[in-house]
């Protein structure tokens, strides 16, 4: 079951010619999400051949605009694809109001239904749920309301061991283990627990934008994979408290404090030249952090049975 | 005293990778304009190595996306990187609302006054002038309201005749010929206009996006150069018409008739592989017919004096 995370975009506000703003495609077992959707983003979707109109749900984590000025363009070009797939929005209050404001002067009727939820940036509340995964928002800290989303897979679900699989298995024995039953051989049962084992839910944490904010350690303990805002170095955290952003060595701290597996930077000022220098600064503190480089997949790996 | 058309973009509705949606730079005697703005324009002022910051007023046709997405992008940059001249907008009813949503959703106060006045699509109207040059609207039938713009010098500006300037002028000769007065010798006076002739006015028309449109023609006569968009070819008129939208064949038809000088094509539908098709339409019946093409600058020339 693939868990990845496409960057199609991390730059901050000031825009760079050739690379997008905040924009990430989540790929959770064929089922696609985009998180944030900075102004281009579905060119970017042509860039990194991604299929645009696979996207269940798009999250979207304030109104600042380089996390958000391409969502219009996303929403357009999907009706005039001819999607009737409904398509799901969350986001913080207003964004609804302008998206109406906008189809309004344009005469628009969505081909789709877009069915928009309004987010809370103040408590971490469930948001979007299928069988095996659950979203939810994370409040943060930043100088409009901000919330950003936990992407959990649910507990139980279970895979055989591929070892213990019998080479006489009878074709009705494996519709038992298919169905999760136990096996009967000589009037005796061996458990369908025996034959498999249950896979360790994994979970991605998206963070942008915020200030150092303690309070979300709690709720993203022990992600795997965390994306973790990364605007300023140590040297400008003056710049980056009045702000309300995080410098490379706060995200690390954060890391390191929720003992999440795999740190992800991004959303650098374009101040710094090299963002080698921010990410320096957060592998002191935490050894496992990367650049959320532009057109990369980071692939959170499921964990095989322990025999 | 340059007159410049730059092709930011000139993709329809449909985005193309790489490729911009209409906007145009236009730089008259150093004084710069946005005329439409595409989503991604501030990437294409980067990308064409021009400043974004120079622009003294911005023209959007009207509010289908791909002619104005970009503009909040542009907005707010130009506040990031901290303006404070003056910025005027001129577009279609409904624009200023769908700013003030956004900005109040940010809680943008932008740092440079932007200053709105509502375009109208009905009747021709002068909105913009300075010294040298008006702007004004081109009532256009599309399926939303929309204006073109017309670019018109303004009569009477003269320039020195250098073949006539004489090798003894003296400095207040030289003065006298700067204000434009004449110039006395021997007691008698030579006019400045035996040294001087008069420019004649150079004008640019953008008509994007209209259907097939004779109402325009007077108001459009003789001009230098001519923007029109061409979304079809002619056998595919009845979607054209269907869309409100132009055949390469009808964009030449009203540059002839038009009797304009030179006609640049654009907004060609992405069904059309590739672009010469349109142009070779076009130039059957208008030899001077050229592809807007992303990255040129198209540039109206002054004529000299007839000696």
């Amino acid at each position: 079951m693939d868990f990845e995370i496409t960057i199609l975009g991390a730059t901050a506000a000031t825009p760079i010619y050739g690379r997008g703003q905040t924009a990430q495609l989540i790929n959770h077992n064929q089922h696609y999400f985009l998180i944030d959707c900075g102004e281009g983003t579905q060119h970017q979707f042509l860039r990194y051949k991604k299929k645009m109109n696979r996207i269940e749900a798009i999250f979207i984590s304030h109104l600042h605009g380089d996390h958000y000025f391409g969502l219009m363009g996303v929403l357009n070009t999907l009706h005039l694809q001819k999607r009737s797939e409904p398509l799901r929005l969350f986001g913080p209050a207003g964004l609804s109001e302008i998206i109406i404001v906008h189809f309004r002067h344009s005469n628009t009727v969505l081909g789709y239904p877009l069915v928009f939820k309004e987010t809370s940036t103040q408590t971490p509340a469930l948001i979007w749920e299928n069988e095996h995964l659950t979203v939810e928002t994370i409040p943060l800290r930043h100088s409009l309301p901000c919330a950003g989303f936990l992407l959990r897979e649910k507990k139980g679900r279970r895979k055989l061991i591929q070892e213990r699989l019998l080479p006489d298995f009878t074709p009705s024995e494996y519709i038992d283990l298919k169905h999760q039953r136990d096996i009967i051989r000589n009037g005796k049962a061996i458990p369908y627990d025996y034959f498999s084992y249950e896979v360790k839910p994994r979970s991605y944490a998206f963070c942008s934008d915020t200030a150092y904010h303690e309070a979300m350690l709690e709720q993203i303990n022990g992600v795997d994979c965390l994306y973790h805002e990364a605007t300023f170095i140590d040297a400008d955290a003056f710049q980056a408290s009045e702000t309300k952003h995080s410098t490379a060595l706060q995200a690390a701290t954060i890391a390191q404090q929720a003992k999440v597996n795999q740190l992800l930077l991004g959303h650098f000022s374009i101040r710094y030249k090299d963002p080698i220098e921010l990410l320096l600064e957060a592998k002191k503190v935490f050894a496992n952090s990367f650049i959320a480089e532009e057109g990369h997949t980071f692939s959170i790996q499921e964990e095989g049975p322990r025999l």
